[in-house]
């Protein structure tokens, strides 16, 4: 079996044809070639607009993601001690999940639409960006995520200060373990999503995925949301955990941040070893 | 650097190709070259039944956009205290975006699918329309809202006078100001995503693209409401708010209505300098 | 003017193009003829089993639909007074639409995917379908519906008594009047999203179109029962509310029975009307 | 007219032309073959790294839908008596539905995206796949159920064992009966829309179908959840009931546990044969 394993593999296409019982096309290699590796330092990247363009696009979405779902948050919360009044918990998950929807839609054409450090991070793990891109990318991420939250703080102090900013905490009633755990399998559903929804060979196939592919990205976070608001909050994004803890500035913010980087980066770097490894059995293939 | 920007702008294509880790085609000008703007007044157009039958479709759209929303808010107002008997403010939230994706989805063939004065606006000031076709646009949803109001109030006084008619207002424990600002953010998410939705650089590019875009645009209203109801209501949309102060027509309505076209004009025009000037750099490019 | 509109239709075209804000392509009538209209009695159709086929389509998926809609109804009712351990009234609107979205996107292949003897009406009055073919729909969605309803029924005659068998009738606090209004719009706003959705015009331009319109479409239903759940439990669909009320078969059910056949008829046709004559203008047009 | 039928059959296509109503392109069999059904043993398969990679994606799959699910059931439970402090039933809905569309998105190109025996099974009788790849899927599938449904229980004890451990038993009030009548038809939505969706007769019309193809089936699964939760708490897929129970472990967990594998699996088998004889009419073709 190895032998035949490797055989399909070092062919680049599936040795046997296999059925598609939900009716994809089969996932031959035709007219496609796996793309090289991104560089680690790309010549000329810095000279580019394109560059700096999507560094402010990346910017701008996490300012807009921050801002409208920390406003949810403290629209729930000031419907107490009944929810019903309000959007609800439901609400503030479809917050999440939607922003991102939409906001990949919208930056997917100009920067890739990450909007989430863990996102990059994994993408890079993959070499599909260089470090210079990914690095600037993170950056502008975690500033539009400050900003995004300064600007609520700023309608209203009060309501604010009662949600506790929206900062990202380990729940009464779990330990910082189950809080850890919770980050690492959310960010690796959020994470494996991309990987599959934005699969360049899929692509090569069906040349009409990537404009679907902000639908499962988006649905991802909002059922991240749904399963883990009660144990952390549900982070699954740094930036949004370092926008929100800077701007509220207390301990609370503060006490489990690591977490909300540890535990991103862990599942963001398992997808894409499943992704790289299982699914695509990269290393496995002889390079040309 | 301003060097290879220029040269990067000017030859209306990224100087160094971009790679595009979520999978959408690089952003070429191959195949595209870009629309001269549209003139202030188009000759002929006021005498094409395309023009009118436009008129229409704004008109009737927004009437059918203000009937559902505003009973959608009466049937949950009937529900009191506790909402819970009720589709709640979330339902609310669900009737603003849903109709627009499927207003949007009918008319986009017919009229572009504003429904919004503010979009409108938006679209005009990146010379997408003629000032002729935008001040007709903006009158018949102005018209539009009006008659859905009143059809509404018409069902029955009791529970619409209760839901005092779905006006905006400033809610209690909100200054004049948050909502200005609340109502400038979110035109700014809604008219941003009508842009990057509909670029016309990315039609060229992914032909599949606009039969989406009512998706993300309605998303995007659904999302500004989860996040802004507990501050005004809620507009993002001047004949929204203007048809329903027209039909209550108590000092309610009108006391905080000036926000409610200065904020989502003021948000359309920041999305059109957004879009223009730092997404596609414009005023950059050497025109032929 | 009115010369101009002539000529402006007699050519079958936008005399003066047409700019698309959003992202639309002109809609030119290259590349697209006009079908006949239908005729009423099309020959050989009875001996054909497609027909057959598409009647027993229909009756399945009226089947389905009401087994899931009135169950959903059923659980809500369980809960109370306070519906919050239940999907709520929310949750009915997402279990009528989202029905209807998964149901005409498995049967528009096989029958057109009415599943509604108003959608069937409204589009043999377009003359898309024989009248023959258009009363065998009618008769096997009723069927349909009686057999669903009476499944869930056999289920648990408690629940099911409890929740009124889940039969449309005006709620206390409105007239008759006000729900046949309510009927009306409503189910104005369906046929115009199935007219517009399903434009064969926009096919021959978007050839991607006919996959998306059954997601307006089930959004539509979805929310005009977000609107009209406290006025009449919507119905705009006359096969659901016969289905209800012949296995519920209780004064309730059948006081207001009238108004869900006549209101849906009414809104059905002015939809055909407003899509033929305003949008389509076929009436202005000369033929070939 | 059983003349007619048998040439319209034997043809493989309809005798008479069929109008489209709902905008669908005219089912005719041009540029389709009828692939041949698969074998029960595949020469070859199993020395492919493809059909080892499939399994390894259902497993996954598998696991973070139980990983979810459950996790969102113990979130609303822990919110009590009320639920309105937490995502609520709707919110599990939502969670069951979210997860089957986003994984049948990831996972339709390489395993075919089944998540569910009661899947594998249905496209098994239909021949789509062969029978030793369906046995592997169904023990992989099992197997993430136990895992996913286990690392939960690993996050908190207490809750879970307040949750009951998310396992399906039939719900006071109901019989066992009842119980298993609606897995049956909760099952055979669910199938009949796996079908109806990836038509490969439908492919060959419309080549965009399979990439919208998981949103009707996560909506089937959501619709069904909103209907049975009162009844069952809704398996339709015996890997998610068995998971839950293996790890739970108590009586309750097993006392109906025959009904989730009886159920589903005669579900799945009424719509197999639904699809292929009622709607493909593959029995009365003759065979080239």
């Amino acid at each position: 079996m190895a032998e035949g394993k490797e055989e399909d593999v070092k062919l680049g296409a599936n040795k046997f044809t296999e059925r598609q019982p939900l009716g994809t096309a089969a996932q031959t290699d035709k007219d496609y070639k796996e793309p090289p590796p991104a560089p680690l330092f790309e010549p000329g990247e810095l000279s580019s607009w394109s560059f700096y363009r999507a560094g402010i696009a990346e910017f701008m979405a996490t300012l807009l993601f921050l801002y409208i779902t920390i406003l949810t948050i403290m629209g729930v919360n000031r419907s107490t001690p009944n929810k019903c009044a309000s959007v609800g918990i439901q609400g503030i998950a479809w917050a999440f999940g939607g922003m991102i929807f939409a906001l990949v839609y919208c930056t997917a054409g100009i920067s890739g639409g990450h909007i989430n450090p863990a996102v990059t991070f994994g993408l890079f793990l993959a070499r599909k960006l260089s470090l210079t891109r990914a690095v600037f990318y993170i950056v502008m991420q975690c500033l539009g995520a400050i900003c995004g939250a300064g600007i609520v703080k700023g309608f209203e102090k009060g309501p604010y200060e009662r949600s506790k900013g929206g900062v990202n905490y380990v729940q009464h009633g779990y330990t910082k373990g189950d809080g850890l755990g919770a980050e690492i399998v959310g960010t690796f559903v959020l994470v494996y999503t991309v990987f599959s929804a934005t699969d360049a060979k899929r692509n090569a196939r069906d040349s009409h995925v990537p404009i679907l592919a902000p639908l499962p990205i988006g649905f991802a976070v909002f059922l991240v949301h749904l399963a883990t608001i009660p144990i952390t909050g549900t982070s699954i994004n740094p930036a949004r955990s370092l926008g929100a803890a800077i701007i509220y500035n207390r301990d609370l913010g503060w006490d489990d941040h690591w977490i909300f980087w540890v535990g991103p980066f862990i599942g963001a770097a398992l997808a894409a070893v499943y992704h790289q490894i299982v699914i695509r059995a990269i290393p496995f293939k002889s390079r040309a």
